[in-house]
């Protein structure tokens, strides 16, 4: 992708009104603009991280045997009193009327629908377990929408809900999620500790926050030393195993973690004092096990092996691809702008002509762009005027990977300049090389 | 993918709902569900439908220059009430208030927003040509929804619009959408014929609908058979070469064709009574172009190179991808079901063990789903126990392009039949050669 043909408006100054510094950076390189409050335009550029996160999702989601499907966003008032929640939303719930004065909101959430859909379609315990999920927009109509993407009113959301015949199923279906939570997290880039969470009026211990540690986070947590040592499983994990499965959830449940609302003061005191981590955390995923709560209200039962009908056990899993954008973010950049994780990248390299107009550096960056694209490198071409100072600027700003950097005197040499975003360390690597080493590098 | 595990709840009986063979197949073959009036699941064979054709729509978005970004659906009704259009657009228009009481709405098109990300970001003609699209849900609230998703409320549309400092740029532009739209549909499996639509107040020549031809289209369109022999430009059509593409778009301007609100009668009679074709036709694309209706109106412009202001000259470039799935089944299925074209299927082939419990078909049907999926085959393993016969009529429904077909009687002898959904034709072939025949099949 050549840059002159590309719409990437990077702002000079500091946005005012970004309190966060991913709400800043996201402003400042080009990938979003704000339409209304709490509601952005992905940019070229932001939608292309986007992409890329949802893309890791969906094939964690799948791994572990959930099923894709996509739910409208406009659903009907109808559904919500039958759960009861129509009423007890509160203001956070976009309402409005169709041409025929019936009832519509935007929707915040989708258990209701989904248990229409299971309802409508499925019988027996026989076709149980089941796992669907959508990756579609929500609207949550909050009293002050800020930070972004990190708490706007319209965002993207992966939501699964899962069906099983009982608890000992829905516990299973549970910890499947768990495990690749932890397995999607770690492939975007993101360290996330599964902390319990409460679990309201429902009970029991099946709910946890996916947490990362991060400055500017929105509460303070807590957790042992021991989660930064411990081992994300492999993309081998066999999923249909519930006992392996459970034991990963177990490894992973031991070690101390609570949020401030959950957090115990007499737990915490038994851990040695050098073990203890207290931060700021972001929340970036939850996981949580509603039992028949919907299914009760809304009539959705299978028949039994025994025979009888059965309430199913649900649970929902949340993540929101939008707000982890911003999540990555305030992880991993520095004083210059983001630092992406190559995963989810939006190119992996940017490939810099210091002097376009001279005809070698032309030439070389021409045959470069080439050559790492045929490489399966994705690279953006910064072919513009701007002087060399502001086009390094730009590279450090959007935080992709690499750089790749041409210039009169290094192809007078016939070698170009390869810069770690990262690390900063910058070699010079003959020409013909180029490709073959950002082709393979992570 | 083993059905066991899936979602396809097939529906023996014709719903009485349905009006047109593409709804009817469609709830049939368990790819929706209706949610609301006008409003529908993909349930996880739609899906994968969907996704298939906008995979393709965005690579011949990108190879014709546009750029991809992701507006939000909920707009706010300021920005329509620069444009006019907040008071003209009527009921269609979904209008809710948000908790502050400011005036929203969920975007029926996106003009509006897009030439507001224009004005916000580009100064000069240099910038230009610019091409933005996303593929993003939109609402319009139809008297009488119906057909399915072929007139639903809540829709999936790509829309794309073009930004250029003159008439002619904006022309070239709407050239290469022009072009894109020819090798689109052609992708996706249909035949579609550009025909001349009204620009109403905007005035000249720079509107056609692309319509495919099928019985149970919605309205009366008149054409010339050479339009059946054009051929469409292929993947290296070089779509920065203006006179080259403007050829192409000659080409398939010059044979007549109508659509019923444009027909000329006095052409048409010229024309000789054997190459008449008049058909009826179902709309999959259409493209406008508007002039600076909306840059005037929301002071949209660039410095030219005359070192003055100009209003952009813009163009809009609609396929509804929701739509286009039903129209894809209107133009291709029998009384068996739908039959899709390879590059929109949902799976490549669906692999029907007849004899599930039998341990040597049980062991054949399995090496054959891993041999199919290691040579890129994107394979639905029926290992269901169902009848033999159900199995066939479920193949032949969901419309895949290949049934892979293991019984004792074949098993006993090493072999498999294939058989091809379109043709009908079968063969046996060795256990050992299926996934190579398959995996390289169209």
């Amino acid at each position: 992708m050549r840059l002159s043909r590309y719409l990437l408006p990077i702002l000079k100054e500091n946005p005012r009104e970004a309190e966060i510094v991913s709400h800043r950076l996201m402003l400042r390189a080009g990938m979003i603009k704000q339409q209304a409050a709490g509601s952005f335009t992905l940019l070229p550029l932001g939608l292309r991280v986007l992409d890329k996160i949802n893309h890791i999702i969906r094939e964690e989601q799948n791994r572990a045997g959930a099923i894709e499907i996509l739910m409208p966003t406009i659903q009907s008032a109808d559904l919500w009193r039958e759960s009861g929640r129509y009423d007890d939303y509160g203001k956070e719930m976009l309402r409005m009327q169709d041409r025929h004065e019936r009832d519509m909101l935007f929707g915040p959430t989708n258990e209701e629908m989904v248990t229409d859909i299971f309802r409508s379609f499925v019988r027996s315990y026989k076709d149980l377990p089941l796992n669907l999920y959508h990756i579609q927009w929500k609207f949550r109509d909050e009293v002050r929408p800020r930070f972004g993407v990190m708490r706007s009113r319209e965002f993207l959301m992966k939501d699964a809900y899962s069906f099983d015949l009982d608890y000992d199923g829905a516990k299973a279906a549970y910890n499947r999620m768990f495990v690749s939570y932890l397995r999607t997290f770690e492939r975007v880039g993101l360290q996330a500790i599964p902390m319990r969470a409460d679990t309201g009026p429902i009970g029991g211990d099946l709910s946890h926050e996916f947490i990362i540690l991060a400055e500017t986070g929105e509460s303070e947590v807590f957790c042992h030393r021991n989660y930064f040592d411990l081992q994300v499983p492999g993309a081998d994990t066999n999923f249909s195993d519930d006992s392996h499965i459970s034991e990963i959830v177990d490894a992973w449940t031991k070690p101390y973690a609570a949020t401030d609302e959950m957090h115990d003061e007499r737990a915490w005191g038994e851990i040695a004092a050098t073990d203890r981590v207290a931060a700021r955390g972001i929340e970036v995923g939850h996981i949580f096990h509603f039992g028949t709560k919907y299914s009760e209200a809304m009539n959705a039962s299978v028949t039994g092996p025994d025979g009888k009908e059965h309430f199913v056990s649900m649970g929902s899993y949340g993540i929101g691809p939008t707000r982890l954008m911003a999540a990555i973010i305030e992880a991993s950049h520095d004083e210059n702008g983001i630092i992406w994780p190559g995963a989810v990248a939006p190119f992996d390299a940017v490939l810099i002509n210091m002097k376009p107009g001279d005809e070698k550096c032309d030439r070389v960056a021409g045959r470069l762009e080439q050559d790492l694209t045929a490489a399966g490198c994705d690279v953006l071409h910064d072919d513009t005027d701007q002087r060399a100072g502001a086009k390094f600027a730009t590279a450090d700003l959007i935080g992709v990977p690499w750089q790749v950097i041409v210039g009169p005197r290094g192809v007078g040499a016939g070698e170009a300049e390869i810069k770690n975003r990262a690390s900063g360390e910058r070699i010079a690597v003959p020409i013909a090389d180029v490709a073959a080493r950002l082709g393979s590098a992570p």
